[in-house]
């Protein structure tokens, strides 16, 4: 697992424009009306499902920026597992502040903690090969950061963060450069010499290329098992090897048996369902 | 159909922050390193699978904010039904342009189309009862309004918007007032004449407070379809009857025929996965 | 009274950009140049004339962000009254954070005062009829959600909060629609299930067009008194009646007296002068 | 008349704010139910009252910012008289995007207008005499730029933009100090050579201080009419004399015949009330 | 020196800017690897050469934005002197923390202290003399407020902070109103009581016409030592003469011993080289 | 050279926050008094010194931002040289605006040109050597890209653009680890496979840990000549050496000749003079 951090100055933006998002100009309607302004309360964060969490942080402040006397003491950890039932948190202090934050924690709180959860189980289903999993630049406009956090919180690796970290040769690259070796001496001549380079390669033939030319990693898009396999003893461990193309855990474990470094998979981040989580007032 | 407009002034900001999400300090390392400054071309968005596309105007934006001088011609309109290898717009201009703007428009384009593919099953499921399918605000934080755009693309209805549009009595807000008929007669003194008020029932008594109190609208929460069905029977017309709880494409028909006249489905934006969509570049 | 709430969150970004706009680059020149940095203050915020107050936490927020160390102690709540030489709160602290902020302050106390107080006389001149004072979408660019509040510590209700939460025909979506009845079919097929309907009406026969196709509430404009006791009895309780045009607490009296559920007020928020507030240093 | 400049990129963000806190999440729903996407539409803005119009490129910006396809075409310009039923300008484009923005582009027409046309009267009550007429620190949050632009639209000067453009030394400061002329050698000490110094007196004692430290302007505040034409008298021309304390045009122009120099008027920002201006639809 | 006020408010976006440009969306990869996340640590701030130190409040918040339980204690005041070796402030705290925030907070501390060093070096060149040092709008884009504060902390006085606080007319104006006593009368025409005029000036013709118009300052720019000591004679103290055009540490004794009162020098702002000082681990 | 791209997106709004910080609420006080609103003019950007001009598209936006009548045409483009009184750009437009925008223009673009041409000055200084100049993360805060970007157009290679695209060990990183190979295996356990590691080192024995390590790349720190030499003979080519350590382009040939294979420099961006261009109007 890369430790990478989630920094509060990174995520405090996001949680504030989702708590306006939900608050509009006129406020929460129905707690106003509803709940004493006074009355204060206890809750807890239950889930509905099993899965490991993750976005704790989140959550928090988001009760916080409604109403800092707002205590919310979390019970795990990111990245623990939780069963159905399980008490994820308890939260304390005005209602009124409670409630209206509710929604916005939850609604983070559940998208991440449904990465971690996708995940890991991904990551469980390869358990005991060489591959890591790890996610792509497929993620939803806006939350990379807290995506690529999550998958880290699920026990998987992140891939590039951006288009600026790393170079990563795809088909339309290597179609307008003319061919594997055109491009990756262009991208050689181009890079730093702390950027590593990527080449997608979709046959054997490419891959001897690339191994020519000197790239840092190879991804074998869409092949085979068999193909990988044979690209898996040509690279003979020179190389960083990643398998992709719409790998789930049933089909994880013989993609991870052909001996890849890396499985990377755009779902966990672009499709994976969101962990059901609860808030229950408490007496 | 709520043909609630998508206004470019709302969602630039939101394609504008995920394109230097991407893009970082250090900008596209590998387009920048291999596509010659000068070179112009053609592209297609192609559908990888079949569904519902939506967000065609966002993808547009993102290619222009790179570089206005990018051409997106779009194929078919939002709302339209696509198959595999179908043709959804097609790009041209300058190829480093299209190359940075690529993944940008695909995930806000993937993403927009798998919410509203997801809606139109879902649609399609109820079709010939008198049910709506609407969403809830269950949604991925900062991307409400177009979420809620797209299960409208998709042949839904919406629901609040937000905290301030309406009042939604649920059943913390029930306990807190010490029961249903206290909670809406404290809602009917606060709210403006414009703002409609609904409540979350758990039961038939409950329900019948709600009527005696003047709700305009009950939100069946996790009943049974034989609850459903005598709920419905009870209200008979006078109030608007909300279904929810965990309803799929499969459950849905048995849901509508109960004759509720709105079934709220919170997957639609918070779980639903993209339309797997791919840009191809062409001669 | 409304009792819609204003969170932090939603008005300190209003604060801190008025209190940059009035420290441009090169800040307090006047203050660097007189106070000593060590002094400390006591001031007594000051109703110069009689009012009804309101806007109390954004002046002491506005202390806070200058200074965290100056304490705000508010002597009545939002929605008091106050009398000439009253006075409405204390602050103590660095003197020369005191002084930075004041105008800011008070520029936002007397702004929201001055409203609550409009509100509250036009109020006072219907009080005993059934008439509520309601605003507008007639407010002060950047500032609705503060105006709209100030109108309901003024003891008035608030109308629509923007375009997006709720249905109001006005003349020139009838022109464009063809009539009354067009207009109204187009937007009960659009409005989603908590989305209420108002329709503005010129004349009686307009009046008979909106009750048959079910309008939520009608705005009558403009009307003669003679006219608008005409439309009250034909509508006859069956919906909410709303007058327009110009009302003043002179003419409100009259206005209410014919019935009406709602009169609408532009001049609360466009208009209403400031309620005129000093700071005095206290020994 | 100071003939400052209001450029487009700092107004563009007020009136962006605008048009997004009118919008919401969910768009102009009443226009989007009734009107047609492809319909065009003419319309007029139209003086409800005589007055002096000012913002015009405010509400074109608020058309143009909704589609930049609606053009509008100025009848008159910023500074010119209307009278009532007057055509100020012209609008055509898409009927959606002129309804979307037509209330954000009255609001600031009408709030600029307002404060244009109190300080044109409170101009005309003086004329012939040397007083001009200035505005104050008294601004609405968020509006400053534009109410000061306003102010000279309507043939008033300017006084300070800010806490950071020039020392006005107040009362608070001159009893922090210990006298005027403490004030006025601390001010003078500090101050940059480009900054002038102005003082608020309150008797004609503390005036031979500040011509003795040599002020550049004495801020003589809520004086008699008899002591103003004396402070004037002593002055002699040596400084700036500015009168300030509630003036109107009716008291205005017997504190012009004293012979200051400047007349500041706090409630041409803070209390002036629109001009009221509407939209027609044109054949 | 000008005390001008260098607010947190002000500056807060600034650091919390930079820090984010340092974060990227990963983080701080090297330490979260290699940092364990409960280690404290206590470093120093410390000069790796002699100069003058300022910008300890921002260099602190850095450290508090990443971490609120890192504590930094200032050392000396912002217009210290300090000496290699010296300790400038300690840090003490979690030490991920610091690690993340330190690059930062270097990065704003060497370039303000940069300034005020360059800035006290000339100030010491030319004491004795009447002259005073001054910068210009030559600053780095972004940084103005930050620098302007720097040249104060090294002694220096500020001149305009931007085209909105004063009059400067330059050559380019001069030759658009077609000469020095043209652009004067205009300028005067426009200026409000509060903003003074400052004329540069090429020659002794253009000087008397300077005078003659009622300038407040005057540009003496690229003059020989000998022209500005003719100029100076001409002036006899009745306006505020500036003398600019590449004066260094070294010319500048000579400049200022003709009796200027002023010398600009833009180099301050866009070209003193940062005080170098680092971070240095204590046990 | 790295051609790393610095798009519109990505620079737009230093340029627009550049703008307002030198407008502030009143405008260009001095253009507005004396230049006519209808005057055109032309204007050349002129070099006042020899060097490598780049920013000029900063240069362009800043006109186009004020104005966008106003046209700029580059005579010569980014990492171009120019001698005294060569002309960069010919601008054309609005008087007005060319006049508003020139500071603002000039700073860009003498900044970003001062750091090119102090990166090409030592470049030339080690032409003939394998030796890379590169740049470090010693930036003015809110630049960075800009100024990375202005070291490529010098001829210079970027190092790391943030704390989050690699991994750099540092002296204080390496004390916390127990020692250089510590530091590494962490490192090597925690970084993605697209990241690559360097390690700072201050003598021969740490360098022999950093090759049994598996480090890329080595950080050569403050050594001496022959230090530098022996490093890179036991280096041997397998791993990148960088030298550090206040290098100037006098002493860049030694360093050069020991045959290390980068130079970083931390004045390019953190202390480089600018490069004097001036705005000259033409007739």
């Amino acid at each position: 697992m890369t430790p990478v951090s989630l920094a509060r100055i990174m995520v405090e933006p996001l949680v504030r424009a989702a708590l306006l998002e939900d608050l509009g100009l006129a406020g929460d309607l129905t707690t106003d009306a509803i709940v004493p302004a006074g009355l204060t309360a206890r809750a807890a964060l239950v889930a509905r499902e099993p899965g490991v969490v993750a976005g704790l942080d989140l959550a928090k402040l988001a009760f916080a920026l409604i109403d800092p006397s707002i205590a919310m003491h979390a019970e795990i950890n990111d990245g623990a597992t939780v069963t159905t039932g399980g008490v994820i948190a308890r939260v304390s202090g005005p209602a009124r502040g409670i409630l209206m934050a509710e929604r916005t924690a939850l609604n983070f709180l559940g998208h991440i903690s449904g990465i971690a959860s996708a995940t890991a189980s991904i990551v469980e289903a390869v358990r005991g090969t060489r591959a890591k999993i790890t996610c792509t630049r497929k993620t939803t406009p806006g939350l990379r950061a807290v995506e690529k956090y999550a998958v880290r919180a699920g026990g998987g690796a992140n891939h590039r963060f951006g288009l600026d970290d790393a170079i990563l040769i795809k088909d339309n690259h290597v179609a307008i450069a003319g061919g594997i070796a055109q491009a990756l001496r262009r991208a050689r001549a181009a890079a730093g010499h702390l950027v590593k380079i990527e080449v997608e390669i979709d046959n054997l033939d490419q891959l001897k290329d690339a191994l020519a030319e000197g790239a840092d990693a190879v991804l074998l898009d869409n092949m085979s098992l068999d193909m990988l396999g044979a690209a898996v003893g040509i690279v003979n461990s020179r190389v960083v090897t990643e398998a992709s193309g719409r790998v789930t855990p049933k089909s994880a474990p013989a993609v991870a048996a052909t001996g890849v470094d890396l499985i990377s998979v755009g779902w966990l981040t672009h499709s994976a369902a969101v962990l059901d989580i609860g808030l229950d007032l408490e007496d």
